[in-house]
């Protein structure tokens, strides 16, 4: 009966599916355009007013001021004039599944893919066109990776890297070891091993060839970029250091040799300083040092001068006095506060930050049931949909240069990922990702928020239906 | 989409239901005899070999040797020569959905009663027509026990008390607290209603009459039978004695009233002294006195004098010495060993004893991780389809006579629930509840076991397609 | 060597000891009167102004108007003009060795009566001339009252109950089982057994004749009076009925027939009325009914009836509003605040309330360490010292006279344990045990804080000196 | 009166060591002479039989054959004729006080010194006549140390460490954190700088020159040589790497620059790998590699290449299959298989294998309630007084050289601590650290055991009478 009901439910979903596919299929051949609108392309270059953008087989075929650009008689156009046009926004690290708790676990074991889904889109809902997810379920993550770039639902365009190398599974010390004696071996071991993929904390006691070969392994695994565990993630119990030198620049030249763009994950002065010397492509993180202490101005020149882009996530000073009020004797503040502090010394000395939020759907009602410094819940960072809109603001509010702001969460994220030759910004060729804003995000950050129209790959999504299907952000708290 | 395939499941299963019902259509007025057997009718009389037992609309309308019973023309006859015909097994206490573990609490919330049908079918497949559960979900025992009875599915029949009055619920410390952290508040605050229905701890708080209001309510619901504890039940943190005299009369008060045998569970001897002088119909584990003292001869006194009928769980020798010899240390086997001597000695004082077994669906993957004590497998006691046979050998083993240890599991558990005039025992006009045997139970109780037929309600059960539908018992270990 | 100067510290002890006995010395057959203060004798009668008391070898021999009483002529006077003069205070229940904490556990194995001298001089120092301990390590206290008594150290009077029956040790679920996994099985056994002496928790699990055996065993050895507990002690976890009554009633009968008064701990309604039915002399805690719900006023009116005295613990208002201001949500002050208003009930229905703190030595550095509603430092009532002062002005706030306010901390303690032929108040006969007030206790309930002299078997204690040698109260904060 | 006590207490202990200073003093002027034994002089030479060696003043002044070493006239005669003469036995890597538990580091808050001592005296008393101490209670080991050295005590020679930097006190993370929440936050305080000294686990977060300034004012302290942590010691929550290659260098150099030895804790193949890389003078637990590997050739050739030392615990065999038989699904014994298996290769690459144990005063208390994979008593290695033993018989399992193996416990610690001037074999000019065997230890590593006389700095040690003042080693077990 279980199995006909699981059957039907399959079937069920291929037909919602097809549904979807034939409600989003693409106007085929009639070309959009733009109208009206204040360009500000992400390329650096000065806004122009009353411009003009033309999309051709979802991709900018034109853009520029409405005297320079010629619309095709066949487009279907939409007047923007008065609103914003800007690139696609995106996320340089998040966790499209975050939800670690067991009801989310075991309920849907078996539907992550969906609820990675049920991310994707809220991600495009609030003008995220593109997200790099650094840690999740690989398996899951590619099932809603391939029916997003497939057409079959909306969602976010994703990059995933799966499995931290060198991290653990959902039950081990990394994440939430204590639960583990509440569910079955072989539901752990499931689970961890959805996760490890044979790059697990076994590795933190191998010598340097045995990482190289479970390295090798996993990048042939389907995954798009690669992200290690420079240290551990935990602040209590810390792995300060995880792997030496010369295993670090193993891993990063077996991501080279498949071609993949390498990050590690960094959280302390010593760990961020050996992934910058072993080479790595991205560094996550570099922001953070520990409750009581800040980085170095050594340290900070030697980001800038390798040009290494950092993952940082930038709260809102509201935020932090909200934590403050909370609990002002709580390590997280002064963590946080450091994390602030570390920021603005790189603005200051030139080091490119990209907008990352570590986000992902928040459990309405496990956020309600939150308490003490969990419990902040003005301008949250990691609540997918809210925690760009905030980092944004962060970045403003460290003066940085608004023209930089909007590059932290476009052409820069691009650059990093080695996607600028099709993401980033609105020039002729590259994919037609664009957002429309009621208000101008050079003016105040806070004007992200006034989205009035995402468009993906050339088409205009319709974002009052995301999520679709929603199985975690619909929950109704009592 | 989610809802779409819940509601396919719906429809599903009515499917299967409908096909079911026909499959398990009566035969309608064709009558059915079975020849030959042994008839042990559970009356206490001596066997009759060579009989026939005559079924008309699911009641026996005759039974006796061949030469007193005239056999209906058109009657189905089964030919049962040299097997054994003995009255349906009862189980006095076992609890249909006894999965507490937070997997099958989380993955099958909404499906419970499917579980509490899968135990009744296996209960059906090993003898037991009747089963008294004694704790658990009111709701979805009482949909399984309609379903059942209602002939839309094969099971046991389940008379029900649902919580235990006094106990907390899932999450509760009289169950699992230490789970409640790893799970969202809402989600613990909806099981434990689902099982307290206002009967948890917050009447040990309560001065009388607010207890009596109480379960006056609960009364109103639909249960079969009421139950509380006069203790508590962990053998640690005990809670010695729950209610004062005055408030246990108020309880029994309030269940007669509304027609209801009400029973108390007892694990301490002054628990059991007290249940005792306020008048209960059953005592629940009146065999229990802790790790190192026995009953006294006085209580066992009472006990029989009184009449009052006990539910007790006779455990194998066997199984005694395999845990003595997993862990000789640990307080259980010394616990269980003052179990069997206090039912040793109860038999030999007269008192009416119940096969009882506490059981429920032994988890398949959990059972093959557990550890020290827990791990002991030699003849299960709570394992739902192998505790009461274990039961009936068990009180064999005590030199119980073997028509009183058949007994003990049929005709007393009916009287004791006030049941005799429909079950216990195979005489006309009683429900043709029957088991046929290939061996003789009495010549050695562990041939029980050898079960040829099932016969409920007059009907054949295909036996060996049960369970249906399994959500549990079905798991692989890996 | 370590023997070496655990010698010499007994031999100095020992000198020390024989030094504060000559300095101590009752100043033989010099009789003392105190002339010109209000005399509130404690009997109830109304102030006398002008009074004279005369005491004579440690008891008193005359007291009234100046007009009545003829001073000796050899007797020292001490001038009390403007002051006020009361019968020495009780505590009728409290713990002078509270220090449950390992530190203190371990540090002074061996010491723990220097700890109760400790407290005992604290008592003193603040007007209790007697104390009744309640629980606590039997061996130590009886060590320390003979002590006190022989007149080797200062030191309030002691009576003493040892352990409580039916509770476990320090290490046992009753007290600080957590902390067990952290010292040897051995100290933990070693220390349960020092308070346990054969009435630990293994009581609760038998029947009553082995119950009145350990009684009997117990009340062999030196205690004061009995203690048992109706009720665990634990708000969670609790045991509400600890034994049934008819062990109870063996309890008090074992107690009265050794001669000792019997009392019983009860925290719950129902542990209350079984208490109340067994027939106990003192009810310690009958203002305990839970955080959700009062007393009926039919119990209420049930003690008033048969006048059974009452052990409270009157919080103040100011404590009760500084607790809700930590932590409203807390279960602690919904509890407290129903204690209250039992107690005023209790005071309206004429109930025999007996001032009672629960105290013993709060140690400063554990107590600076405090967090949540535990760092309520106002009006403390578990400190020695201090709970007392505080439990007066509680009772003054709930209405209750200024006379009985005074009785309660007096006369009214010494007849509820069968001493009033020689305590409670200022009568010729009895025992010369005084305070000297700087202000009126009738006026205000506060000024029982204005000790001016205290006075203890005719003698002036030399009260700026206690405690003579602290080992806890002295601890530095850093 | 507990101040009088101590000061007695301090009187009588200086009065203790001012006999015993007497007892123990040098016999003056008078020579000593050894005659007819057969002398293993720690050089690797052969061994002489009838050997003589004669000391002058605490220091070697000839040694060999009879025939060629004039006896002075004066010189008291040791006539060994048929034994054994060796060198004083050294252990590279013990913990004098190793008592973790809270009743000892309680009760002997303040005498910590004389637990030192007590366990110098243990290890002298078992042919140790210098010990290095590589983590342990800086004061208190200077304490013991110099009391020692000043001749006040007998007892092993002591070279401290104190701190291990890089690790946390007692109780932090890297020992006892559990055990923390039941002592005052005062007392953790208290002990947690007690052993750290400004060097815990803070500096695993700073940058180099944070470090540096560090580890130059601990340099400033009085420690004999220095140790660092480059991995964690826990097994599970492991920091698989410490400090980075630079901070490394960093802690080397100012251990250097201040003329002190540096060794490093390594537990992890890379954290091995980096402190050999950095220049470390000694390794502490190369032999250690996790559960699941063995080292690699490569690493090991490394290290023989380097010439740098390693402390390694060479368990016995026996203990080994003693470990299987309580838990062979235990991570232990595979664990410490691998640890064989290392040493056997180390040993045949050529490797510098000191002896060393962990050892300290096992609590005899405590043993006795250990259990599991802790209960195993055969063999043990982090027993004072019987390690060393079983390290020499584990070496001799291995295949190592009869002549090796001494010097594993003698001269190869010397020179690895720079003491080979002074200590570590038989030669003119050297401490007279001796120890009289009276069974070969060439011929079976069993026969260190064989003690018959230890000689240090020139004189016999009355080993019968140690330790002279046991507080742990003499507790008794119930």
């Amino acid at each position: 009966m279980k199995h006909g009901a699981a059957g039907m439910a399959r079937v069920l979903t291929l037909a919602v599916s097809l549904v979807m596919s034939f409600l989003l299929a693409p106007a085929q051949a009639a070309d959009l355009a733009i109208t009206g609108a204040t360009l500000i392309d992400g390329t650096g270059s000065a806004p122009v007013r009353d411009a003009v953008v033309v999309i051709d087989d979802g991709r900018i075929s034109a853009a520029g001021p409405r005297t320079d650009v010629r619309i095709p008689q066949n487009a279907e156009v939409i007047d923007a004039t008065g609103r914003y046009l800007i690139p696609g926004l995106m996320d340089a690290n998040l966790h499209l599944y975050l939800n670690r708790d067991l009801e989310t676990l075991i309920k849907y074991e078996g539907r992550y893919h969906e609820i990675i889904i049920e991310a994707a889109q809220i991600a495009l809902k609030t003008g995220l066109t593109t997200v790099f997810d650094t840690w999740g379920p690989r398996a899951p993550l590619v099932r809603a990776r391939d029916a997003i770039n497939a057409g079959e639902v909306p969602g976010a365009r994703i990059y995933l890297a799966g499995n931290i190398i060198g991290y653990g599974g959902i039950f081990s010390t990394d994440f939430n070891a204590p639960a583990a004696q509440f569910v079955s071996r072989a539901f752990a071991r499931r689970l961890d091993e959805m996760w490890e993929q044979g790059t697990g904390q076994d590795l933190l006691w191998a010598e340097p060839e045995k990482v190289r070969a479970a390295v090798r392994e996993y990048t042939s695994l389907d995954v798009d970029f690669l992200k290690y565990g420079a240290s551990g993630h935990a602040l209590h119990e810390m792995r300060f250091i995880s792997f030496s030198p010369r295993v670090q620049r193993i891993i990063i030249e077996e991501g080279h040799r498949a071609g993949l763009i390498v990050q590690a994950h960094t959280s302390t002065t010593e760990s961020l300083d050996l992934a910058i010397e072993a080479g790595v492509d991205i560094l996550t993180h570099c922001d953070v040092s520990g409750a009581d202490t800040v980085l170095s101005d050594e340290t900070i020149a030697k980001i800038a001068e390798r040009g290494i882009p950092c993952s940082v996530i930038p709260v809102t000073q509201r935020r932090l006095e909200a934590m403050n009020a909370v609990d002002s004797d709580h390590w997280l503040p002064r963590y946080t506060a450091n994390m602030k502090e570390n920021q603005r010394r790189m603005i200051a000395a030139g080091v490119t930050l990209l907008v990352s939020t570590d986000a992902g759907i928040t459990h309405p009602v496990l956020a309600s049931e939150a308490t003490g410094i969990g419990a902040v819940r003005v301008d949250p960072r990691t609540t997918l949909g809210e925690g760009h809109f905030n980092a944004l603001v962060g970045l403003e509010e460290l003066g940085m240069d608004p023209m930089a702001v909007l590059q932290a969460a476009t052409r820069n994220i691009a650059v990093a990922y080695h996607k600028e030759q099709e993401l980033g910004t609105i020039e002729p060729g590259k994919r037609a990702d664009l957002v429309i804003l009621d208000h101008d995000p050079l003016e105040d950050a806070r004007h992200y928020r006034s989205i009035a129209t995402v468009i993906k790959d050339g088409e205009v999504v319709a974002i009052e239906g995301l999520p679709v299907a929603p199985l975690i952000s619909s929950q109704e708290v009592e």
